[in-house]
């Protein structure tokens, strides 16, 4: 962690200008938390009218004070927070917290002042923290610059979880969701407006404290993608789960949250693809973040997703295997002596199959749980359990239930969640440390999401490339020329030399080199005119398919050539290609994304791409098993496989372009906006993949 | 409501056979019930040990009885149970509930013992409620003829919700997460195995109390489609809506099913098509059925979906809106005067755009809620409003909002609901009356559901319609014939007497015959053999398309006749048809289905039906509206209306299609088995559209 930052999460001491001896008061409370929650450091309350603050020595300003404070604390508004700051700067102060709003979520103006404000606090070597935001709160020392009244309306606990968020109502929410389910939380750190500390940056320092098990992220705007990236690779590597919100989603939230924090849009498919690259898992919002959180913290990290679900309720097995299906958590196959060992222990009514339904037959006999759970729990083939009791209360041996269930968890370390809506049967269970929820959707939600958080994080995944932090301008030479785009021919070149299949061509420019290119490329042929200035040639009637005989080719060669010509187009040429067909056509495209960088999709090919997108996103580098997965997650997936006898399609031909396409928008260090490969025709296996048009266009034109 | 289901839900007099001493047994809760909740009719407990059971006279036996009272619960199991039912058959008891488990749900054997029994109880006049049941309760008289624990964990009180499952487990967890809810609950009813009394007779007669206002399902199968049909359309008649649970959505849920209330499978594509028909919502579990209940209870029937968002977090302002996205609750574009209305109250960095953040200003003034909503009622864009208030606490006057709340209800009726996790802040609106949730997930699904559930309500449906209940045999008549399938001619002949268009065609029974009808339907041709017992005519190469000629014609006919008799098959003739291409292949197709009767399947047509479905289905009878409602439904649904420069496709003509397909499985009356008809060529609007290949089988060969 940078000593900038650790000045911020364990100050020795903290400057509060604007204090206040009401503890009710923005200004009171910091003080009255680190008096609290035992601050060991030094407080310093800035207050001209005061002598004293809540019992401590108050200042007049910070050059009052007898020595520059770690943590400055800018609880004061509008101009005189601005003031503050740049005084904080010149005092030494190594972090000042900004809680002022009315600043870059207010508009272009205030975009440009904390801009401003930002850079000379860097210039003088202190880190910002805000505008517009709740501050820091750290239980682990007491360190709390920030205001939040959840602090009193849930009493704190040091605990293995650290929440970091732009929004501090959301971090003071998850805070409180996660204290209510009495889990520990150690840090809740709000950057509300990023003028200069992004999320990335105090993720980065909370993923450092090795006392913590679970990161929490709440984003509007990915601001630092490259440092966040960097983060989820050494939590990874460590073991730290890192769960994230990001707003944002939808184009009337992301309007939302540029009002809110200012933030730019980020593409959500991008997110997406950038969140699973990086082994972060992603949910709605914070109430799902904390439903996981006990779960997590158990440690438990799943080999796989076969589930065995108990209940006493029938019905509840029904919609239990109803669930099990959604959730991709299948069933598992108990062995013939596992079916035989439950069946002598419960009643002849009740099914030992998988889901066993030990029936009301529970009330009776208290002993079913104990009998049935070590039954199970010797069969290899169980991953994940699932006990659902939805009807218990009075004459029901609850406590001997969750007693045996603690004592199957000790012995098999495997997960094992509870569903029970009763207060009364729910509380023993979570007594003993047993995940317990509400209904089998949260349970069987969050045994899924462990599962896959799980599977992903062990997936092993290259480093940020340093090429895509570089600057443009890059070794790749692209073709001289100042348009935006270039033409297929050079499309088609560029593409070829960097590994990618393209289809037999010949750039003519001439009716006789046409009409010789006809038989060369191997009939029947097409032909499409080539320039830079038309990169849509379709829509101007510019490719002519199945041209039969060379004296047609070289016909359409004169017609388009002037066409071109009328068109005010340059004349580059006309290109004479093969007709390449294979068995599904698909696209493959990259471009350059303002905040992640290259960007790759691959998806169904043909007519309606943009009507009915069914496409997968893919943040370079990834390899062909990368891609082979992400084909998996399209809905045409089926035909990959070959379906109605059907031979297979050439998945590895067509992942083997996907990743030279990624290679070459890297490659492209920042020149190539875009490519756009649409149709690559993707035979049977073996039979190979063909690119048959391509569009480069280049960046910063 | 029938006098026997009369019998059962206001008994005049109760027999308890097997009757306990301890309120803790089985056999003594129900008494125990009925004494503590106020049943002004007689109990006969029956035990021969006692003399007195629970303060009460006991009886030796059921002709011991001074009576034969109207309801008999029968405690005891296994041959005694079935024993005790013939007893109170013969005694003239009008309705029995047999409690005992091990009947249908154990197996086949079990299956036939309560057929017998549910056949002698009805020849004597008596209705059975179960086996395998928890039995009934109604609380608005204190007949409580089931020994729920529930009732113990959470006192009952009368309300204007009614309960029935097949479960017990499950209609006890309904009862106790609405009364947990504060909500008073009347019947909770569970009908078990059905072996005579089903959730649809049950549905029906709760349907008929006055003082239903909301009426919760909870199936496994559904057993009488007819009935239920018929309680919908009486219950949407009064304003009735009825919230259902059908479990046994996936495979292995059905398989649960089998062995939980040995219920048969439904197809459930089909199950969503009849309640969507009927007007039944369809939610996932009892949970979502009492999440919802407060909302409906308030009788709102939202004539609109665009939302209102007001929170005091930014954060959930942005969150809010993707969720309106997803939920399709499109955000109220605010009127230039509303929006100027609510600005001049909130303070300057406050967004004043739907949504509407007022900010943690909030806490310093406790007026901005109640300057904000009236200011907002007064807009007519606003169909639904949401308060979501994820942080406050102490410092807040969460008692003046909840009251800015519940005038703004009063004053304008529109639905208004409140997200709040913490109780403290719940509570003053749960209060007031207003539905409050523990998240925006949640509240913002309820509302959307109460839109869509109502517009759903308020579509006008015909009735189940008669030829659908009676038996096969109808006036319809199929070609004469014993085989499964007609063949490709006499299919497409049924279609066209019914109003379908068909292409071109003339079934050729020699090569010369073959060469004339090649000129008269137009070239090119399709040549296709033709025999009932080649159904799939592709998989044999029995298709040639684009035939060119008269001689290619004559000569496919002899090559198709030979192969004919090559397979064995008939040779009833070779068909000459038209090539006619539209601009999309669409697939219709219709069947017979065991439990519902004729199910309709309108999709995206083509080689891939099979491997990537898109289908919509639909339950006769319906009209060309509801067919382009659910075409709407359909993945391609963007290609009806014309995209990349394309002309809308003729919906018209492909729906009147549908339509006619539906009337001909239906006036097949149990004759036709499936229709197949694919593809359906649909051209641009106006071109209509052309049924160029179908397949009928027939039923009960």
């Amino acid at each position: 962690m940078s000593d900038l930052l650790e000045s911020a999460l364990n100050p020795k001491s903290v400057a509060v200008i604007g204090a206040s001896e009401n503890i009710h008061k923005i200004g009171g409370r910091p003080i009255h938390y680190m008096q609290k929650f035992g601050f060991a450091g030094r407080i310093y309350p800035i207050n001209p009218q005061r002598e004293e603050v809540q019992g401590l020595e108050s200042y007049a300003s910070l050059a009052a004070l007898p020595e520059a404070p770690d943590l400055a604390l800018v609880i004061v508004g509008g101009e005189k927070a601005v003031a503050a700051v740049d005084e904080c700067a010149a005092r030494g102060v190594k972090s000042a917290v900004v809680i002022a709003s009315g600043f870059g979520e207010a508009g272009e103006e205030g975009r440009e002042v904390q801009r401003a404000m930002a850079r000379r606090a860097r210039a003088a070597g202190m880190r910002l923290y805000g505008p517009n935001t709740q501050g820091l709160a750290n239980f682990g020392n007491g360190a709390i610059a920030g205001f939040s009244t959840m602090f009193v309306e849930v009493p704190p606990a040091d605990g293995p979880i650290g929440v970091v968020s732009q929004s501090g109502g959301m971090s003071a929410m998850a805070y409180g969701l996660l204290r209510g389910r009495g889990l520990g939380v150690r840090h809740v750190h709000a950057t509300g407006n990023e003028a200069d500390v992004t999320v990335s940056d105090m993720a980065w320092a909370v993923a450092h404290d090795p006392d913590v098990k679970l990161l929490l992220l709440y984003l509007e705007t990915i601001a630092d993608p490259e440092l966040l990236a960097r983060t989820a690779a050494y939590a990874r590597e460590r073991g730290l789960p890192i769960v994230a919100v990001k707003a944002g989603r939808s184009a009337s939230g992301q309007k939302a949250a540029s009002s809110h924090t200012g933030s730019l849009a980020n593409e959500d498919r991008a997110v997406d693809a950038f969140f699973r690259h990086h082994g972060i898992w992603r949910v709605r919002d914070p109430h799902a973040q904390a439903l996981a959180a006990e779960a997590y913290l158990k440690g438990w990290r799943p080999e796989g997703r076969r589930l065995v679900i108990i209940s006493n309720s029938g019905a509840s097995c029904v919609m239990g295997a109803d669930a099990s299906e959604e959730f991709g958590l299948p069933l598992a196959e108990l062995s013939a002596s596992t079916r035989e060992n439950v069946a002598s222990r419960l009643p002849g009514f009740a099914t030992a199959t998988n889901p066993i339904d030990i029936t009301a037959a529970l009330l009776s006999n208290s002993g079913l749980f104990g009998d049935v759970l070590p039954a199970v729990a010797a069969d290899p083939a169980a991953d994940l359990f699932f006990i659902n009791i939805p009807v218990a209360g009075a004459g029901y041996d609850v406590e001997a239930f969750a007693n045996d269930t603690a004592r199957f968890e000790a012995a098999t370390g495997k997960p094992v969640v509870v569903a029970a809506w009763q207060a009364s049967v729910a509380a023993p269970f979570k007594a003993r440390g047993i995940p317990t929820f509400g209904n089998e959707t949260e349970a069987l939600g969050v045994l899924a999401q462990l599962a896959s958080h799980t599977a992903l994080m062990r997936e092993s995944h290259a480093p940020w490339p340093e090429a895509l932090a570089s600057a443009p301008g890059s070794a790749l030479a692209l073709p001289q020329g100042t348009g935006r785009f270039l033409n297929e021919a050079q499309s088609l070149a560029l593409l070829a030399a960097h590994g990618v299949p393209v289809v037999a061509h010949q750039l003519c420019r001439s009716a006789a080199e046409a009409r010789d290119a006809w038989g060369a490329v191997g009939a029947p042929a097409v032909v499409k005119a080539c320039s830079a200035d038309v990169p849509h040639k379709s829509e101007h009637g510019l490719v002519a398919l199945r041209v039969g005989s060379a004296d047609a080719a070289a016909a359409l060669f004169d017609a388009q050539w002037a066409k071109l010509a009328a068109l005010g187009a340059a004349q580059e040429g006309v290109l004479v290609a093969a007709m390449h067909k294979g068995r599904h056509e698909f696209m493959v495209g990259a471009r350059l994304d303002p905040v992640f960088g290259p960007v790759v999709v691959v998806g169904d090919g043909g007519t309606y791409v943009e009507a009915l997108p069914d496409v997968a996103v893919l943040l370079p580098p990834f390899d062909t098993a990368e891609v082979k997965k992400a084909l998996d997650t399209l809905r045409i997936a089926p035909l990959l496989g070959g379906v109605r006898g059907e031979p297979p399609l050439d998945v590895e031909a067509l992942a083997a372009v996907v990743v030279a396409v990624g290679r070459l928008i890297v490659a492209g260090g920042g020149s190539i906006a875009s490519i756009d490969v649409n149709p690559v025709m993707v035979g049977a296996a073996g039979e190979g993949a063909m690119v048959v048009d391509a569009l480069v266009e280049r960046a910063g034109t």
